[in-house]
């Protein structure tokens, strides 16, 4: 059960053209492409004649050509070329989804065309002109909540990522201030540690040696991404609007989209104000790996033994509430689909 | 669903013995050996003792010994030793299969041996004496159907085998003169292109440079043979008896044989009138990989999605004619078995 | 379906401590570690926070600790320690398994702990202090009774072990003396061969060169064990005692424990009266791999056609008895679980 109207990050904008790019998104096989005007179109990736991938095949000036028998199809579709044959069906179509690139990420929406609104793409606080941008990209074989459940309970910062981001914090974060609540789009999480030790990662990416100040904000933006925005200052000068004048901030934008029922994309980008340099990507890939290594461990005892006889402990309120905002968009979507079907056996 | 009363190629002649040929064959384990005689024997690859397949074990005098408990069968898959052991039970017996070796290939009968009919195994217009031969085994990751469709549409050529034996080709494909015709055994699929300028495969084998005619001839004999008679004259010059007194005429035996409900057996012999060389054979395995690689995405596309909303397209006369053909003998074949059953119920 | 209530070899005593041993029996994921006071526990691996395999965690001097967000678990499953949290719910706990470690080797009871009786354990008739002894544990994709009749039918050897310990012996296995008994812990099998030249095996570990007289005795001891006795000596020299004055005598105690349904670990030790050397590990090694090539092409086999239409033959006495024996365990274990039932209705 996954929720459909919504825009899901299907990649960066630099994954496509003139290379195609193929993703399974929401257990769907689609392919986008770029097409004679520039603009990124994204089709289901399955032809119509023989059910062969699309992205087999070439990106020529009138749409996407099949790869086994040349059926092109444009970026609503529709088949516009058939060998040999001038006449060509209606029925000779793909389906075509909407698909919008900014800030430099492709938004998909997998549901009702009619309901996409590209005012519900999240807004990404930063760019890559005035701020470092480092990108991730990584397919993690678990439930996509399984991950959203990860990033909106980060006690386990000082155990898996101890060597990290998450260093000699076990205290810290069994102190830490914890804030939750529900907003119109998800679920916000703040998180204030004080007068603390700073983790090594802090140490090496941006010299932190004295204590510190260290906040940590996540917003759960339905259907599946987490805008973060965190830092930290020298202890005693953090205020509330998170914008120290000393330390620093850093923002990710983590885009986690089910693939299959069992596996997710981790499409992520991390933006601070830091010279360019190798070590943000290359400390970010350290801590996702350190992350997916326990997720994919949790997948596979979830597939055997499900979630019967699990407990709940005092840190998971801000994964509760977001489990609990899933449920509710999910029931509301299946019945707005119920209604459309009564409306239509009206009609 | 396979058609079990028919021949079906088992593998090459010199694949068996003094090795035993052990292969899977419409969901059936197989073991091949030769016995005393020098006769090739099938024989379920399953021992009746303990179930361990045959085919671990080792040829004697007298027939198959089991790797296990050394028990062994004659060609007619009845045991004729068992160790410290001097009567036999006549329920100890594994099933044989009518095996035949004729024209370099073993053809192998899967139904009812009752019905087992030498007459209708393909005659094959070509021997290793007075052609050059050449051979490719391959096992493919796709229900044997779609190979057989792959064959009867070869509007694929230019899109395919853009680089080999459809290169520069899509109007002259587009622009065939194609006829389709049921037969006894099958469809029969003529095309004719005419006045072309010739792909790069016969170039490279066999030197043809000015415009040409082209035609492909393919036979799909039931249950799972294609008898492919092509080549290729000056252009202007192709009469309609396939005899040119210019160019090139090559056959190929396409032998297609199930092994599961998703893989097949390729297994082919190309024949043609040039000098013996390693070209040959080359041409046949680089063509036949980029058949490859389109139809297992396509199983796996269809093993995703099914067969639905999928359209036909003019070129696609042949194929629809094979299936029909398929469809029937099916039919045919599930009725007779039925017949089978109630005049067994009546005796 | 398992019995449940019996003890099962999880591995040797040297696999844990510091390092955790992770391995999963009868379906089941078990954890084992040494505790502060030197006690190997074992424990479901399974947090009941959030189903992450515990052992990714630590040992702590309080426990195992979740490498998650770090709940301690103590040796009976308890929780311990929830991070900022100092009130702990009885409810979070994970299941504890008994576990005794004796003779070198872990074993573990996976039924109701209220019947865990150690006395069952079976008595190991050597000790490393007095005889040399190797060990071999390796995981066999087969279901674990293939893995004890394998045991219970020595036919095999001159067949799976014509290199080792059965070359040349075809004739003498099929004149064996065979005896076979029910015992009240499972099946008694005695086999003795004599006046027969000595396998390759015998003479390349022991220097055997004239005719001796061999015998096998192995004992299945419920749920999952087989005790080996064998040896040889001096053609002529054997009594029933088992203690021939020339010759040698050797132990194998096989551990055949089921890791899933289809497949078991194989956790072995041979002890015999020679000098050290590796010789011995080595020769173990290569024979039980002849074994597993078998074994694991027969479940293969079994996976697909099912145990029908099997005939058994003269030497299957002691498999069929030890079958029979299997199947009569585990009516009792069903009844007894049934009669449980009930009673807790009554209460």
């Amino acid at each position: 059960m996954f929720l459909n109207n919504g825009w899901y990050v299907l990649g960066f904008s630099n994954e496509v053209g003139p290379e195609l790019l193929a993703r399974t998104v929401l257990n769907q096989d689609i392919v986008a492409f770029r097409d004679a005007n520039g603009r990124v179109r994204a089709l289901e990736d399955r032809c119509c004649h023989r059910a062969v991938p699309l992205s087999l095949g070439k990106v020529r000036p009138e749409g996407l050509e099949c790869g086994y028998h040349g059926m092109v199809f444009n970026g609503d579709g529709r088949c516009v070329f058939i060998l040999g044959q001038s006449d060509i069906s209606a029925t000779a179509c793909v389906r075509a989804y909407p698909l919008v690139e900014r800030a430099e990420f492709l938004w998909i929406w997998m549901g009702d065309p009619a309901l996409a609104d590209e005012a519900q793409i999240p807004v990404i606080p930063f760019d890559s002109a005035s701020w470092r941008v480092g990108r991730m990209k990584v397919t993690v074989q678990c439930d996509y909540l399984l991950l959203l459940e990860n990033l909106m309970d980060l006690t386990h910062l000082p155990y898996v990522h101890s060597a990290t981001i998450g260093s000699g914090q076990a205290d810290s974060h069994g102190a830490a201030e914890m804030t939750v609540e529900r907003t119109q789009t998800g679920t916000h999480l703040r998180r204030v540690m004080r007068n603390i030790a700073p983790p090594e990662t802090f140490a090496a990416l941006y010299g932190a040696n004295g204590l510190i100040d260290r906040w940590q904000d996540l917003q759960f933006i339905s259907p599946s991404i987490v805008l973060q925005c965190s830092g930290f200052c020298n202890a005693g000068e953090l205020d509330e609007t998170n914008a120290p004048n000393s330390g620093q901030i850093y923002y990710i934008v983590h885009g986690i989209t089910p693939e299959t029922d069992t596996s997710c994309h981790y499409i992520a980008s991390m933006a601070d104000k830091m010279p360019p340099s190798d070590d943000q990507s290359a400390a970010l890939q350290k801590v996702f790996q350190e992350d997916i290594q326990v997720l994919e461990a949790q997948q596979r005892s979830i597939a055997r033994t499900g979630k019967n006889r699990l407990v709940s402990i005092r840190s998971d309120r801000a994964r509760i509430e977001l489990n609990r905002f899933v449920e509710r968009a999910l029931a509301e979507e299946a019945k707005a689909s119920q209604t459309d079907l009564v409306l239509e056996a009206l009609v």
